[in-house]
């Protein structure tokens, strides 16, 4: 690990800073080479992507939060003259649209499925607890913004990551119509499973429930050894990378879990040669060989989990502030009834974070230098 | 990542080194405070059991493979009259059986699913082919010696981590009954379905193919706050860890990839106060929440993808050593018919190994000093 | 090295960004411990001690430039009710006073003394000139809020860090009176030395020339151990802490480069015991055994070169923006006159520069936790 | 700092290990390119330079210890067919003459300007005392045979690195003939005044002294650009690398403390073109420009301190094992009398170690990736 856990990745990093409610969100990547070309407007359109509220068409949708703010970002350093110069890149998002009074009984109080509880120990009580502070999804503008750098370069590069939705609220795509991904509120590549994916959020929001679903990104594109054996291997740190996202609880490439079932002779995936280059005959190791990438696509699936904020009361417990004579703080049992706006299924905006990771990832990989 | 591979963890880091018919393989630990009881005896047991051939009553047996040497460690550095002193610590493990004569054509002829090809690119052809050399799964073997360091660390804080296989070839254990994990030879909870997975096992040995499989791993005794948001989260650096380990394809932790397909009043692990302390109703989570372990279990499974060397003839590309007029080196297809000895499972084999990483990323928490 | 090289500390993290005449310098600080007061008063007072142009009494000085700006500090993140949380600390300083019409022709024309030419070189020709961008000292203003964080750190833990500056324009300071240090413009703790400085300083900025100076060190109540062998030793990280500063050209510990001509029955350290404690009976070292601290007061010192920036003109060279035959970038010779406002000795502004990047490296190594 | 101290580097990395009286001292390099050549032969040439009680011309010398082994070293990893394969490459050395008898009396009682006292207090007690254990003069044999990798990859590029001893006990060389450097004891580039410091040398033995002195360092031809801003200067990082040398007590660059009584009229280094090419009118800077390479020759010098080992009998303390009522541990005031076999002016020794380390800052850059 980095330690202090807020930076990403060696040679093209990312640190970032801010809670839900705070001043600012943001970011400094550090290693970006100098000359791409940069502005306020190519960042800001992938902020928009993950932005609350937003279908495609424009309309608020099933699948997604309330919370509508601007997100501006402003490029504080290292772009000069609309290129970058090298040197560290900062970027602000300022927050303007906090209602933090949704959360004033949440500071004792710890939400079921949130980090409330963990945090409230590790850091000793000490916490912005408003939106779930640092924890908060939306800590993941940070990771968007820098993600948004680090495509530009991985584009000059003819690398093209996509992700989608192909699973939600138990509802599987039948199709993978890429064309297709950003018409459909779920961002699903099949905009007829999309619809019965709506509908089915719909209810469960009714019902003050939420959902889950699974997440498939495919890289293009990629070059033939990236990566670094034995431990930096790109499958090891595509997966790191996922499960840094908050609501990730599981993460397989290629055939995953299904090659637990398979048998040698059918999984691995034999070459042959065209015009005197390597050819594979089959894509079940999902573009990965011994932890460096083969030349294949790069497809991998996350497991997403439902939204821990629904609207059914829940029981949990309230640190009443007293200690024990042991010295331990004490707990008590409380019932919680979740207010303010939450998103019912998390898949569709974490799309564009899957992508920004990826990216960072591999821009991570493309500037090491093993020559 | 590291930049350079070789190396995990921070705190309590380990640096590998060796090739599957180099000289030695080994590792350096650095990080490991003074004062720990270490012996060689005690890193030798931990060797052991990884150590091909062996099943727990000391018969060959389905799942392994044939080769079987003494692996013994040395201790060179960092131990002084049985404890260790806050120095490196490095272990040295030599080779002494090599068959490279079995390897003879391998040079330049890339065997499907392993890491031939993506290493020759690399590395632009220089590497040391026999028996895939760095990338051989042999290289676990400095994984599982700094492993056996951290576990001394690990069992001094009561914290405990246990492996085990719970799906091989197809078959899955219909039970968790810990005690009989080392009392078969797939390492499963479950000595009937053993029995079933080393029947299959056979079958595919018999039919020149091979097999994968599901390894679950629990640790108990885990303090609440080990992890680092927002990037260094304990499921992401455990999920990183499994991942660099060559065979596994895929990682989820608690309800994993079926948590996608549940909903948010089902998935959220409610809590109540017992005496004043904190106990959590269920555990979907798989003791993480947040990305810091919750005092809950921590549960996590690993899929096994099937062992690639297999008997059958298979179709891949050899490398000619010409290039074309556009410098790309050439590439000719032919076919591979594998020789030597090799597992038909990795399961029982990797079980030690993904204890042993597991071990190194809580060891690397633990030390994380945040006060 | 980080790799890249904008971060400084793994435990205690600093990430610095900003150019001179950019939107914004600042700063990222990661590793906090959560529940230490701070705000931006604490913060404000350590950055108004570096500011230009302002000497303890108010008054404009000889020793520093003429640009007068508030450099006002804001926190972004990371602080919640006046104190830390924990998570990461961002902190910001909007630039508000840019001349860049001094600067206009000095695209291609590169400063002797300065970093233009290595800068224009290694990035590409892309880099903000205006003010010297990243590489100006104004760059440290970012350090200086960082290190106001882990004073914060270390005065919790009684370590007491005092600068000052005992050599400037070839005159020293005859006495140590640290009470006389913010007596005076140069910082030194001898008002008497420190007016006949002044003094000399005036002649050079009448001619046109600048100054050096040396700076000294001395952290008081550092405890026993503080230090990671064998690289990271105490020293070597002050010593590359003390060379990051842009002007620093030397550092030695103890009694440094005299230790050269020194014999080893004078130069150790010899210890007694009092009360059943070791006391050191001398300080040749400066507080450092083996790279460790020694529990004895640590004292080093740093060599400032004078001010690049001269008023005399100088012979430099331009780069035409054409290329050679062999593809080179073309050359031709320049004279340069240098306009704009400039300090003529470093010296009492770096003295809070060392100060702050002193607390870096202590705070670094505090929070490295060797149990 | 890399927070487990033994690893130096980032791209090219090396992590040592070993005991002056242990089994083995040795490194792990991580991050070598694969294609370089390399042997034991090539690396034992480095180690024998700094061996112990050798001349030139082979005489045991005044200048050093009269302990002699081998210092046989074993690539052990990482080089197949004779060149490097760009995974770890594992270097050993087994120790062969230990007189441990020679330290028995050491492991309560503290060498006055050793790291004794420090590595008790911060290791609890549990150290491996025998000859300094981690903290001797020997640790350095595991540098100079990374460094020695290093140097082949520098070579390759067309850099070189030439340090010699300028001044011992007390005695300047008069002259730089680089020629003259292996043809005496002290590595000085001047054989007349390396006879006056041998002798003087000659004079401390008998009297039971030790001496100190001074080396510098020249690299030529390095590329310009090498090194990362804001803090990862090259001159920092050279710093560090020296610092890092148990003896070392100081650092300066070009003209360095000198730099601190110069003008900026006289200290900046002009340029003019040559053939369309920028030329430096002079060399004040040492070959850094904003912690940038600058294409001028990179001129350092470190001070050494005397050897802290002497024959005449000192006052130091001593841990009684008893602990006061507040827990702390006791000590008591003691006599030592040093026995054993040790160097006088340990110069001629550590210019090996200036080199190697010299080369893992240049190597470590040179694989930085900026593009």
């Amino acid at each position: 690990m980095k330690n202090n856990g807020n930076t990403f990745g060696t040679n093209f990093s990312v640190t970032t800073f801010g809670e839900s409610h705070g001043v600012a969100l943001g970011c400094i990547i550090d290693g970006c080479p100098a000359g791409i070309e940069l502005s306020e407007e190519i960042i800001q359109k992938a902020l928009n992507r993950r932005r609350p509220g937003l279908s495609p068409d424009g309309k608020l949708n099933a699948a997604v939060t309330a919370r509508t703010e601007a997100d501006a970002v402003e490029i504080l350093s290292g772009v000069f003259e609309g290129r970058t110069t090298g040197t560290p890149i900062a970027l602000e998002v300022r927050n303007t649209s906090q209602h933090s009074k949704d959360y004033g009984n949440l500071d004792l109080t710890f939400r079921p499925g949130h980090a409330d509880y963990t945090y409230d120990v590790k850091y000793g009580g000490c916490r912005d607890y408003r939106g779930g502070g640092r924890s908060s999804g939306r800590e993941t503008l940070a990771r968007v913004a820098g993600g948004a750098v680090a495509a530009q370069l991985l584009a000059q590069r003819g690398i093209k990551i996509t992700a989608y939705t192909i699973r939600a609220a138990g509802i599987s795509a039948e199709k993978r119509d890429l064309s297709q991904i950003e018409q459909n509120a779920l961002r699903a590549p099949d905009n007829e499973a999309a619809a019965r994916m709506n509908a089915k959020i719909e209810e469960l929001r009714a019902a003050g429930d939420s959902a889950g679903g699974i997440i498939e990104c495919i890289v293009q594109g990629c070059p033939v050894g990236l990566g670094e054996p034995a431990f930096d291997k790109l499958d090891a740190n595509l997966a790191k990378a996922m499960l840094s996202i908050g609501a990730v609880k599981g993460f397989e490439i290629g055939d995953g879990f299904a090659a637990a079932d398979s048998f040698g002779s059918t999984n691995n995936d034999c070459m042959h040669a065209e015009n005197g280059q390597p050819v594979f005959d089959s894509n079940h190791a999902g573009g990965v060989l011994g932890g460096l990438s083969s030349g294949a696509d790069i497809i991998f699936r996350v497991a997403v989990k439902p939204v821990p904020s629904i609207f059914k009361p829940q029981q949990t417990v309230r640190r009443t502030g007293e200690f024990g004579e042991d010295g331990k703080a004490q707990y008590e049992t409380t019932e919680l009834q979740i207010k303010g706006r939450h998103d019912i299924c998390l898949c569709p905006r974490i799309v564009p974070v899957v992508e920004a990771m990826t990216a960072l990832v591999l821009a991570d990989f493309l500037l090491r230098n093993t020559h």
